[in-house]
């Protein structure tokens, strides 16, 4: 088992034994056994994981027992940082002991989304639910018995080491502490860009958030930190006030509790007509409409950042749309991995940008079904894993 | 019968009986009959019609027989231009002689909307299907048996005299021919605003336009202007192809021969991926959804233009969305009727504005019914109505 730090070069270049958490079966909890990784191939880093979080994203795919994405054994986890074990050929932008932050977006930086400034869909490497290595879509893992263990959105960091695509990697300064490090790699990241990137949230404007999870949490901290007049939370938990309020949330409306009025009527209230910005933060296409709803006319926009859970499709009123309303949205917050993330590293050093509070637990890599219990309870914004090598 | 010129100082003041084209019963050929039109009460303005011409928009109400918008008898019409022939209290921005374009929008230059550079969706004046005067919502025309006559989108221009709220009426210069400053009231207006303003194309972009009328040709001078590099029409009217090319048309899509692929999956193909820019200029939730299907995802904008004719929803993937893809809307596209039309009828009298090629057809005002015809067999783009004095 490789458990020495970043650049045993008695390793580079082979197979290295260490332990990851392997996803059997859909829903079940993990297991944490050793598994074989291939040394990185071309473009390709091998990463020794630092810590990890767990994502709602990991919990949906986690659940689904049939359909394309439905692939075990896998080795989930996306949101990590860690530092390079060794690259493979060809990568000049890596070398070892680099601290890094592995993305589940691809960000080429030639092809033409990753050049424009209006997309970070990078093109040349879309996922297209390849959740292995993009370039062949084969697998770096394998169990003891030389069985190929599926990867997760190119990342699985639910593992001592893991490989990734030089696309989805980022380098970070080793002056940022790792576990708010592990916050950029995914839902911090997100909502922080969406109100910033996406919805260029202005001083001064109303913002209603669906969804107060560390996303819309995010969303939170990076209005409030434009000078959002108003930062309206939409949530099923009545707890989730208390805790938006650190975040900047000024207003609560919990649906549950909306009985003569809808909630889109009661942010109509509080704003006088309609939010500037709402954020769909969940992934439900009647919270989207109803998110849509609450935007006002004229200029209202309604950004969505929750990847739809059912595959149902959103439905909105025509009528709403030429009276001045836009729907748009984003993955990973409009940020282009490699230019914004250390952007948002940068401002988080000079105490521009406040990553506080959403760490909420903390597991060492054996409690890692703790972090998915803490989720699913609706206690945990993050629980940082730490692998503790 | 007011048959003099502009600024009959016998008539100011009281009411003046003129000839107006009087819908009785929906989709019924409309009437020429006298009516008696009240003063300019404060803050409005009564005006010589001197040309005006069929909108789509007239037809789709004028279609309908039921429901809070089906008013009868009315006089439609809200595409015109006209000589102020009186002012009531309070009216300081016009005068009489002034030359001016009526507009359905208003534009109180004073609420939060109109004062925002995103908006032009007045808030103090917005129409909520009060189609009368915006104030009281009352009539000013009666006809002979002393009945009110409803006004339609508070402008009325298909009588040779019509009051109008200061809100929609815009000064328009007299170097301005009276046929175009009529195609500046609403359709063409709409479709190079959505270009220029709400999509704001930009050189060697992608544009694809559902609907080759008026607003869709509209959206094509637009585009061009702006250097796009494809501009591609769907239309199932073939010859609007050779129609279109006049306008800047440079690719077109017939879904009527469309057999082995969707529209959306042939526009991919000619812009490898899909168009940057979308606009749906019929009013149709399918032709809008199928819109937004064809725009490509990082960075692709769909714009609805059409009023959506039977009432159905929108449906659209959130997965799209997601990746990027937008969709937003405007009235009027997204001009603010004071502050564009005067630019839009300088750029015309610059030569930066191409408004040839949309009259396609001139009647008197006796033989207005043969507009709807030529407009309901898809013959006609514009025909002009001239009041002949």
């Amino acid at each position: 088992m490789a458990s020495s730090i970043g650049n045993n070069q008695e390793n580079t270049g082979k197979p290295i034994k260490c332990k990851a958490a392997i996803c059997k079966k859909a829903g079940q909890p993990l297991v944490i056994e050793e598994v074989e990784l291939d040394p990185p191939q071309a473009w390709e880093v091998r990463i020794k994981i630092l810590c990890t979080s767990l994502c709602h994203s990991d919990v949906t795919i986690w659940k689904m027992d049939s359909g394309p994405v439905a692939k075990f054994p896998r080795i989930f986890g996306h949101e990590a940082v860690g530092i390079v074990e060794s690259v493979g050929e060809h990568v000049e932008e890596f070398k070892e002991r680099d601290l890094v932050v592995p993305v589940f977006l691809a960000n080429c930086g030639e092809c033409i989304d990753c050049k424009s400034p209006k997309s970070n869909i990078c093109s040349k490497f879309e996922d297209r639910f390849n959740y292995n290595m993009p370039r062949d879509g084969s697998s770096r893992f394998r169990d003891m018995k030389g069985e190929a263990i599926e990867h997760f959105l190119g990342v699985s960091s639910f593992s001592e080491y893991t490989v990734v695509d030089v696309t989805q990697v980022v380098k970070v300064s080793h002056d940022l502490p790792v576990d708010k490090a592990c916050l950029l790699s995914c839902g911090v990241a997100t909502g922080v860009g969406a109100a910033w990137k996406v919805a260029d949230v202005e001083e001064g404007s109303t913002v209603a958030i669906f969804g107060l999870g560390a996303v819309g949490l995010a969303v939170a901290v990076g209005a409030k930190q434009r000078g959002a007049s108003k930062i309206i939370g939409v949530d099923l938990n009545h707890e989730k006030f208390d805790i938006g309020k650190r975040f900047g949330v000024t207003d609560f409306v919990n649906p549950s509790t909306c009985k003569e009025k809808s909630v889109s009527e009661v942010i109509k209230e509080i704003t006088n007509g309609g939010a500037d910005y709402c954020f769909e933060c969940i992934g439900l296409a009647s919270l989207m409409a109803e998110a849509f709803n609450s935007c006002r006319e004229g200029w209202g926009k309604t950004v969505i950042l929750g990847v739809e859970m059912h595959g149902s499709p959103l439905t909105l009123s025509p009528y709403g749309i030429i009276r001045g309303k836009t729907v748009t949205g984003s993955l990973f917050g409009g940020l282009k991995p490699k230019y914004d993330i250390p952007i948002l590293a940068e401002k988080y050093l000079n105490k521009e940008l406040s990553l506080e509070g959403f760490i909420t637990h903390e597991v060492g890599f054996e409690d890692i079904n703790k972090a998915f219990d803490y989720l699913l309870e609706g206690k945990s914004l993050r629980c940082i894993i730490r692998m503790d090598h």
